[in-house]
């Protein structure tokens, strides 16, 4: 059941007790281009993270893992530019960059969520990043305007910002949610080289921060497809300051409930904005499972189609070769029947019914290319087998996708 | 150990027993696109085959698996433009197919291995299918100009035809495999939209005729990937007419081992042909992996990096990026170190070490440039943990893939 949520500006601002910036440093070349992002709490923060399950993962990564081990964090920094990642001296770079934070800031340098992302492999230069520190901090600002550099400091590919803040009211106390996250190319489930980081001022200890962290997660990016690369780099952080002034949420149970709800709405947001912002792409897919025999087929068949190639070519040239669905469906692995399977081609242009019985029907060529003309496209998969239910965002793949990746580091 | 073989023209009516004959009927709109191959036996043949596992399959597919239970047949009839899948009326178009055929050639319906490739999900029309027969079987040839023309005829988007034929000595008799194949979207492990016709005058009964065939392409077509999907109408078969008079092969042994590598040599220049003609492709990748800590992990290192689209489209654009590798190394399932990885750039321009102990190296970047501007190029993964090897192939992701599959059925 989705509580009541109120939509509202300022990102990872919005709720008490924090403070955001964003500037260029000079990691990368271009000088109107941020590279490094701050966000500052005014106390300690309970905090938690979930992180890229990649075998090959950032020197960032193991140093945020050991800093949260307490459950308490009150500062994310993050540089865009350069992942630090299989590069040399990773560890000992990301380590001075929390000390020089802490000493600007007058905080532990165990409290610190550190964060790269962009170029794997080449070593990222400390220097630009000590000497832009001072500025980083005088500039701090606890309004919109510090969320929005902020934001902006963390984009690499991606072509906006993407921020999101709504409030809820926990039994009777209003609670805010701020988050921002980056995109957009590496996107696949298990979360690819996407960060976010996210803000709230609920009171809320740092286990139940986790779980509702975890499970919000798993039902948002864990289900979004770029291009199927799972990066190095990814995690969601999320730290609570508590001025709120709600009752302590210790564990499972109403509050907990309608906070872990508003966190997968505002999560959700994010991750539709992310696979709209997919590297080159034009339209969001957003695929809709029903009637499969369990929840995690519907996942899995949901996934398959907004991976497959094809159907996100299709969908690109506006061709309802619904086929390739059918065909994306039958490769997932698991067991399930094929000719209950029925197909509809949705958008804000209408509906369209493209296959049943696991055949194709014919159907009015015109209406489905005014439909797969649209910027979003759903597609609506009724397997008629079960009660498993799941949905996968994604987006096409396009002549702009190869030529940002054909050419990314030059 | 690999015996050795004499490689040959003349495709599958390389070996005694078989003709061949390729036009077009009318399934496809352009007059001068061949569009229904046959392969006629003089006789029946002991014949096996292997499909795709995707749970959506053609009708061909079906009525295939039931002719080849006995272990015979005696043609190939394939038609391409139309996948004869997820589309009415699919197993009574299929077995019409074989039985015009049967009456046309003078054989058993039940002895025919049927194939269709192209669009799914539209009605193959029979009645060209049906007028054509007469022209296809009067055309018949025992020469390469009848492989040729059936060659040309399973073309869809592949931009060559590919045929191979060889001849090696077993227990002192020369035996002949011929083989033609098309790709080249839609490749995969497990088969993908990627036909194979095989021939052969060897000796040699059903099972160990499957054994050698399964065995094969597990080593060859299904290391191919092009995009990642598998699809509906994949088969590989093949027909084996005896008339080169070896003894006849029964079980396993010196005679069958030496058969087996040699159907394994003609499928892997087939399967690097296929990956080279991946759609829209303009570099043929080669990924070796060794010393993993065993064969199966080997092959799905192997499999994710050519799965890759960021490693595909940094190779179509010879840029030396190789974190992707690293990072598609590292999302590989399974248990492995990452710490001891060397990765390797090769072609005949040369061989640069671009990662060692799992972190980037400095490099030469004209070097590098000079490696991957080349048309194959190989990628070498020395896992230094273990005795694990395998190899799979694969193409560059490029514009023309996002052209050729955004507008394919116009």
């Amino acid at each position: 059941m989705q509580p009541e949520c109120n939509w509202l500006p300022g990102g990872v601002c919005a709720p008490k007790g924090f403070k955001a910036n964003g500037i260029h440093c000079g990691i990368r070349k271009k000088a109107d281009k941020k590279d490094i992002a701050l966000i500052l709490a005014d106390a300690p923060c309970d905090a938690a993270a979930v992180y890229t399950r990649n075998k090959v993962f950032g020197a960032p990564i193991t140093v945020t893992r050991k800093h949260l081990a307490n459950g308490k964090a009150q500062a994310v920094i993050c540089n865009s530019g350069n992942a630090n990642t299989c590069a040399p001296d990773g560890l000992s770079i990301a380590n001075a960059m929390c000390t020089a934070l802490a000493n600007a800031a007058g905080i532990s340098a165990d409290d610190v969520i550190i964060a790269s992302t962009g170029v794997i492999g080449q070593q990222l230069p400390l220097e630009p990043i000590v000497s832009g520190i001072p500025a980083l901090t005088a500039g701090l600002k606890s309004d919109a305007a510090g969320a929005q550099a902020a934001a902006d400091a963390i984009m690499t590919t991606d072509t906006r910002d993407k921020q999101a803040a709504l409030t809820v009211n926990i039994e009777g106390t209003p609670v805010t949610i701020g988050a921002m996250c980056k995109g957009s190319g590496m996107i696949a489930p298990n979360m690819a080289t996407m960060l976010c980081f996210v803000t709230t001022d609920a009171n809320i200890s740092a286990d139940p921060l986790y779980n509702a962290l975890f499970a919000a997660v798993d039902q948002t990016f864990n289900r979004v497809v770029v291009d199927g690369d799972t990066s190095t780099n990814d995690m969601v952080s999320i730290m609570a300051s508590g001025k709120a002034g709600n009752k302590r949420i210790e564990s499972k149970g109403a509050a907990y409930d309608t906070f872990a709800e508003a966190l997968t709405a505002l999560l959700t947001k994010l991750a539709r904005e992310i696979a709209k912002d997919g590297e080159g792409a034009t339209k969001l897919i957003t695929v809709n499972v029903s009637s499969a025999p369990n929840d995690r087929l519907a996942r899995d068949i949901a996934r398959s189609i907004v991976f497959s190639p094809l159907v996100k070519t299709a969908i690109f040239g506006a061709d309802a070769n619904m086929g390739r669905v059918m065909c994306a469906i039958g490769y997932t692995p698991g067991e399930f029947a094929v000719d209950t399977i029925a197909v509809i081609l949705a958008s804000d242009a209408g509906e369209l019914l493209v296959c049943e019985n696991g055949m194709a029907v014919l159907f009015d060529e015109e209406k489905a290319l005014a439909i797969l003309k649209r910027p979003e496209i759903e597609l609506i998969i009724q397997m008629n087998q079960g009660n498993g239910a799941a949905t996968a965002w994604g987006c096409d793949l396009t002549y702009e996708y190869v030529h940002i990746n054909g050419d990314y580091r030059s």
